[in-house]
C-alpha cells in the first residue's frame, strides 16, 4: 500500500518536474476561473446578465489552453461563432414566429436539423478542421441553443446578446491571464522543439562515431552508451506535436523575435527533414548492431577513421544549425547566423570529400579481393558508407533549409 | 468567379466521395440534435426541467462523435464527471453557507481555485490525458458552475440534479442514434486501416519487383508507375489515427467479430511494424532511383531474377496477412487463417533461401573482380540485397505478429 502511494506521488511530482510550466499553467487556470467568477458576485453585473453570467466561467474553463496561441485561437473561434450563430438564430426565430405557435417548433426543428448536418459536414473539410473546427462546433451549439430557446423565452435578442457578452468576458479574462502571467508561446515551443530535435540527432551521431568508428587504443573496447546512441528515436514521434504547435503559433501576435506571420511552415519542413535523418540513423544503428568480428588492419583503420570524420562533420553541421536556431531568438544578429551557416557548408563539403576517399579506398584495397570470406564485411562496409552518405546529404538539406 | 465556385463545389463533394459515411454522420448529428430538442417542446418535461432542458441539446452537439467508441467514451466521461462534480459542489456549497453570506463567496472562490488548479494539473498525466481528459474538463466545469450558482440560486440540489438528468438524456439520445443508425465502429476502422496498410506495402513491393527487377524482354523498358510505387508512403502518417482509433475502440461493446477487450494493442504493434517496413521500402526506393547503367549479362539477369522473387515473396506474405486480417471479421474460420499464416511462413523461408543464393552468387561471380569500374554497381547491388533482407525479415515479423 505504502509502495503504491510512493509510486503515485512520484509520478505526480514527475509531471511538474518534466515541465515546471505545467504547475504555473494549472494555477493560471484556477486564477482565471476565480477572477471571472467574481463578476457573478457583483450585484450590478448579476442584475444585468442574470444566470447567464455563469457562461463566462464556463468559457474560461473550456477556452483556457496551455499556450497563448491555443487560447487565442479557441477564444476567437468561440466569440465569432457565438456572434454569427446568435444572429442567425434570432433571424430564424423571427421567421418561425411569423408562421404561428403550432408551426413554430416544426420549422425550428427543420432549421436546426439542416444547420447541424451542414455544419458537421463542413467540419470534415481538412482546412476547416485544422483551424476552425471549434468554431463550427460552437456555431451549431449557439444556433441550436438560441433558436430552440425562442420557443419558451420571449426576449430572445436579450438572451443572444447576454450570451455573447458573457463569452466575450470569459475569453477576455482567459487571454489576460494567459498573456500577462508567465505566458507560454506556442511559437517559442515549436522553435525549441525543432532546435532540440536537431541537437538530439547530433548527439546520437557523435555517439556512433565514438562507439564504432574511433580507432581503439591499446585494444580497449569502447563502452556502448545505449541511451545516448538512441537519443535520435525521440525525433520519430514529434510530428503531431510540431503540427499542433505550428497551428497554434499562427494565432499568436508578435512576441520576442517572432513577428506575426513568422514562417512557421519552414519549421515543419525542418521537422520533416530531421525525421528523415533520424530514420537514416536508425538504418545505421541496425547495421552497426550486427557486430562482425574484423581483423584489425590498416585498411580497417583507414575505413574507421574516415567514417568517424564523416559522423563528426555531420554532427557538427546539425549542432551548428541547432544553436543558430536557438541563438536567433536571443541575439538576432543575422551576420552570426550567416557565418554559422557558411561553416555548416564547409562541414558538408568536407563530409563529401571523405565519402569520395572512402570509395577510392574500397577501389584500391585488395583486402576483399584476396579473401572471399571477407565478402560479408565488404557488404557491411559498403552499406555503412551509403547510409553515411545519405546522412551527410540530409544534413546538407537541413543546412540549406534554415 | 465561376471557376472558384467549381473548385469549392468539387472539394465539398470530394469530402463525401472519399468516405460516404461522412454524409450519413452529418445527418445523424442533425437527427440526434432535433430528436433531443423535442423534449424542450413538451410542456410536461419543460415544467420539470425548465431552461436546463436545453443542456440535453448542448450535450448532443458536444458528445456526438464519428464512431460509437468516441461517442460512448465522451458520453460516459461527461455523465460521470457531471455526477461527481455536482455532488462535490453541493457539499462545498453546504459547507460555505455555514460560514455566513459574507464569507461564502470567498470560501467558494478558494475551493474553485484549488479544484480548477488540481484538476488541470491532473490532466497533464499521460494516462488520464489519453482516456479521461474530457472527464476532468467537465468536472471543473460542473463543480465551478454548481458551486458558484449556489450564491444566487437557492435550490442548488435541484439544479445539480436537473443538470445531470439533462446530460443523461443528451448522452442517451446520442448513443441511441449513434448505435442504431448505420453505426461506425472505431474497432472496425482500426482493423481495416491496419489491413489496408499491409496491402499498400504489398502493392508497392510488387511495383518495385515489376519495374526494376523483372528481366526485360526484347529490350523493352518497363514504365515507371510512380503513384503505384509510392503507395507505401501512405503508411507513414497513420500512427496518430491508429492510436486514436485504438483509444476509442477500447470503449466499444462487443460488435461483429470484436469482443469487448479485443487485443487492440496488437494492432498498434502491427501498425508500428508496417511503418518499419515502409521506411525500409523508402530506403529501397532511394537506392533504385539512382539509375546506374549496367551492361546486361547473365550475372545481372540472375541478380535481377532473385531480387524479383524476393520482392514477390515478401509482397505475397503481406497480402496474405492483409486478407487473413480482413477475412477474420467475415469468416471467423480459425483454420483458414492458420493455413494462411503457415503459407506466409513458406514465403518467408523461400525469401531467405533467395537471400542466401544471392550472397553465393556475389561470392562466385567474377564480374566485379575483373573490372574495377563495376565497383559502384557492386556497392549498389549489395546495398539492395541488404535492404531486401531487412524487408523480408520485417514481413516475417509481421507474419508472426498476427
Amino acid at each position: 500500500m505504502a509502495n503504491v502511494v510512493e509510486v503515485v506521488t512520484k509520478s505526480i511530482l514527475k509531471i511538474g518536474q518534466d515541465d515546471p510550466r505545467r504547475v504555473i499553467h494549472s494555477m493560471k487556470v484556477g486564477l482565471a476561473v476565480t477572477l471571472v467568477s467574481l463578476f457573478y458576485y457583483f450585484r450590478s453585473i448579476y442584475q444585468d446578465l442574470g444566470t447567464t453570467a455563469l457562461w463566462a466561467v464556463l468559457t474560461v474553463v473550456v477556452v483556457f489552453e496551455f499556450s497563448v496561441g491555443a487560447t487565442l485561437g479557441k477564444g476567437l473561434n468561440r466569440t465569432m461563432a457565438t456572434l454569427i450563430g446568435g444572429v442567425l438564430a434570432v433571424g430564424v426565430h423571427g421567421l418561425a414566429t411569423q408562421c404561428g405557435h403550432i408551426a413554430e417548433p416544426f420549422l425550428i426543428s427543420i432549421f436546426v436539423f439542416f444547420q447541424a448536418s451542414l455544419s458537421t459536414y463542413a467540419r470534415f473539410c481538412p482546412k476547416i478542421k485544422a483551424r476552425y473546427d471549434y468554431a463550427f462546433l460552437i456555431f451549431i451549439l449557439t444556433f441550436s441553443f438560441i433558436s430552440i430557446s425562442g420557443f419558451r423565452v420571449r426576449d430572445i435578442i436579450d438572451l443572444a446578446r447576454d450570451r455573447w457578452a458573457t463569452i466575450l468576458i470569459g475569453v477576455f479574462g482567459s487571454l489576460l491571464v494567459s498573456i500577462l502571467v508567465f505566458p507560454v508561446w506556442a511559437g517559442q515551443d515549436l522553435h525549441n522543439l525543432i532546435a532540440n530535435n536537431l541537437h538530439k540527432l547530433a548527439i546520437s551521431l557523435d555517439g556512433y562515431g565514438n562507439t564504432y568508428f574511433k580507432i581503439k587504443e591499446n585494444d580497449a573496447t569502447h563502452e556502448i552508451d545505449t541511451p545516448k546512441l538512441q537519443t535520435y528515436k525521440n525525433v520519430f514521434n514529434t510530428k503531431g506535436a510540431e503540427e499542433t504547435l505550428a497551428n497554434f503559433a499562427k494565432w499568436e501576435p508578435s512576441h520576442g523575435c517572432f513577428r506575426y506571420k513568422h514562417p512557421w511552415k519552414q519549421y515543419l519542413k525542418l521537422g520533416a527533414l530531421s525525421r528523415e535523418c533520424a530514420y537514416k540513423i536508425d538504418a545505421l544503428d541496425e547495421r552497426l548492431k550486427v557486430n562482425i568480428k574484423v581483423n584489425e588492419n590498416d585498411h580497417v583503420h583507414k575505413f574507421r577513421a574516415i567514417c568517424n570524420r564523416m559522423t563528426v562533420e555531420a554532427s557538427k553541421t546539425l549542432k551548428e544549425q541547432a544553436s543558430a536556431l536557438k541563438s536567433m531568438t536571443r541575439t538576432r544578429t543575422r551576420t552570426r547566423t550567416r557565418t554559422r551557416t557558411s561553416s555548416c557548408k564547409v562541414y558538408v563539403a568536407k563530409s563529401k570529400e571523405e565519402m569520395k576517399s572512402l570509395q577510392d579506398l574500397l577501389k584500391s584495397t585488395t583486402l576483399w579481393k584476396d579473401n572471399e570470406d571477407q565478402l560479408l564485411h565488404v557488404i557491411s562496409a559498403t552499406t555503412i558508407i551509403s547510409i553515411l552518405t545519405d546522412i551527410v546529404t540530409c544534413t546538407e538539406k537541413i543546412a540549406n533549409c534554415t
